[in-house]
This record gives structure tokens, C-alpha cells and sequence, in this order.
């Protein structure tokens, strides 16, 4: 997606070669014309899967999931993050083991929204080693739903998470697939310069 | 807000005299249009004001706060979350207690985000006691930015925040305005009726 590549290139910051800045318009402060083009680019990947739910994670994917429930008319759930769960009643949990924070979170989400009739688009604003995505994947096979796909704002490409979700036969559709980080610059996919 | 009250009527939840849930078009999943009517509701309320960005706090303020952004045409920022913070540098910090937890945490947002001369527009999903709205307050008094004011998507009269906020002269904009969640029923001030 050529909007939010060239997003990236002009305020996205290379801070190391595994890490990403983009909390001036993604994952602190959010560029809401930005966002509408993400969920508007997302629906018209996904329209004709039949999506009936977004599932994504707070905080980051909240905004790019609820953008694309508004133009797929469906409703966006986000799991919610805790160090522990007292109260596990009525919810389906998976645990999320951050690398970079080298921490693990129980997520949840109430049994209410997903249900087995359901098929879910799972969503994210960074697809890196995958261990979100494979959390949030979890709770879909908890609730007997059908996954449609995966829909991720940017991927670094050179961490093993998009690979580890294709090869399990997973449609992974992702807007900025960054294939290295290297020399403080961004280096896209070639892949990801066809809309 | 006739049609969040309405949706507040049908779909929310009184648990107990001072809780009500909202968790299936709010604060876990999300309802996108209805988050849209509620963007297009404030930006009304506030257009005219010469608001330059939005600040509300992860995660549940995020939806709200995108759509209004949205709406205004000016970006949200989100503040952070968390126990405590290693790296301040370059932020601005505040706490916020949280009685229903009975926990303190620090909120945060980058500098780089709020300037002197912004004019805030402060948003949340709850009004209660008050403490996150106080906690962001500090933040836009910390930058040197312009209050615009307060938008607040459900507000519970009966407990105290409203009138801390309002007594210190502080404009609070609220689309439903609790009165009373007395015999598991929700009734709502009657200005709120009046749009």
C-alpha cells in the first residue's frame, strides 16, 4: 500500500536493525485519514470472505481493525493484555510471549464475541516473530470460528513470523512488508509495491 | 446522544449499583458506526474551537477518540499505560489511581506529540471518579497547550468526577449522562436528552 509506505519512509524512524519507530502516526499518536486508508484497503482484500468479526489486541491494533470493521460493516473485538487473570470465567485465554519485553501476557476475550458461526479476520499493527498473532490464532480455534486470514499494518519481513503463519497455510495479507531494516533505511518488499 | 443512550439501554449491562458494562459495543468489542456517530457528535460540540489534536488514554479511549480526530481532521494520541517507567526521557508522566483496581498507574505521552500550541480536545469512555481525566489534565498543563475541553462518551453522574472537573471550570461534554443505576436500571439526567 503505496500511502502508507511512503508514510513510513517520511516519518517512520529506523532506530536499530530489528526496530521501527511509527508512534507519530500508528502506535502512540494515530493519523485517522491514514487509518481509514489501511481499513479501506483491508476490506477490499478481504470483501467476499464473508468476515463476520475483527479480532485484534489492544492497544495498537485497535485502530486499523476498528477502520476496517466500518467498512466491512462488522464489528471489531480486541483481547485484552494482563499479567494475570483472576477472573478467567466465560473467557477464552491465550498466553503472548513478548521477545522484545521478554514477557509473557495472558490475553482474553469474552466468550460473547466470538462465536463458532464466526469467521474472523484477525488483525495487528506489526506482524514481527508472530507470537501475537499466534495467541489471538489460539483463541479463534478456541471458539470453533472460521479464520478468514490475517491482516497486518507492517511486517518485518526478516523476523520469522510471517513465514511461520504462511506455512501453516494461513493468507496472510500485509500493507508494508519491510524486508530490512539495515543502515538506518527502509527497505520494502518488492512484493509489497503491487497494491 | 439519543442513539448511544439507546444502545446503552438495549445493550449495556448494570452489574451493580455504580457498575455497568458495556463491553459489547464499547470496551472490548467495538461498534463502528456507532463510534463514527459518536466522532461525528463531538466534532459538532467542539467544532469552532480551533482544536489541533485529541488526547485520550489506551485503551478503550482509542476508538472514540480516532473517529472524532477523524471527523475534526486532526490527529489522537493515545497515553500510555504502565506500572512504572524505565525510560522518561522525553515524556510527559502523571499517575493515575484507579479505585476499582485499587492500583496506581503512570500514564505517558512523547513530548513530541503535544506542543504549546496545540489546543486539546481530552477525551475518555468513562467519567467516574475522574482520576484518568485529572491524570491527562496534568499532561496538556505539563506541555503548556490550550484545554479545549472534555469529551466524555458515558458519564456516571452519581459518582464524583463530573463535579471536580466542572468546579475547576473545565468545559466536560458527556453523550450520556448517567443519573442513577439503581434496581439494575439506567436512568440518564434529563439534559442529556436534550441533544
Amino acid at each position: 500500500m503505496k500511502k502508507l509506505q511512503d508514510k513510513i519512509l517520511s516519518d517512520g524512524k529506523v532506530l536499530s536493525e530489528s526496530v521501527l519507530k511509527v508512534d507519530s502516526f500508528l502506535n502512540h499518536q494515530i493519523d485517522p485519514p491514514l487509518m481509514q486508508a489501511i481499513g479501506e484497503e483491508f476490506a477490499l482484500r478481504f470483501k467476499g470472505n464473508g468476515i463476520t468479526r475483527i479480532l485484534t489486541l489492544e492497544s495498537s491494533g485497535i485502530a486499523p481493525a476498528m477502520m476496517t470493521g466500518l467498512v466491512l460493516g462488522v464489528p471489531a473485538v480486541f483481547a485484552r493484555k494482563r499479567k494475570s487473570l483472576t477472573l478467567v470465567d466465560h473467557m477464552y485465554t491465550a498466553n503472548v510471549h513478548s521477545f522484545t519485553k521478554n514477557e509473557t501476557n495472558e490475553i482474553s476475550v469474552s466468550k460473547d464475541f466470538i462465536k463458532k458461526e464466526d469467521v474472523v479476520l484477525v488483525m495487528d499493527d506489526f506482524l514481527a516473530n508472530g507470537q501475537a498473532a499466534l495467541g489471538l490464532l489460539d483463541i479463534v480455534k478456541q471458539s470453533g470460528a472460521t479464520l478468514a486470514g490475517i491482516g497486518i499494518v507492517i511486517e518485518k519481513g526478516f523476523q520469522p513470523g510471517g513465514d511461520l503463519l504462511r506455512e501453516q497455510g494461513i493468507r496472510v495479507e500485509t500493507l508494508a512488508h519491510i524486508a530490512s531494516l539495515e543502515n538506518g533505511q527502509v527497505t520494502f518488499l518488492a512484493e509489497a509495491d503491487i497494491q
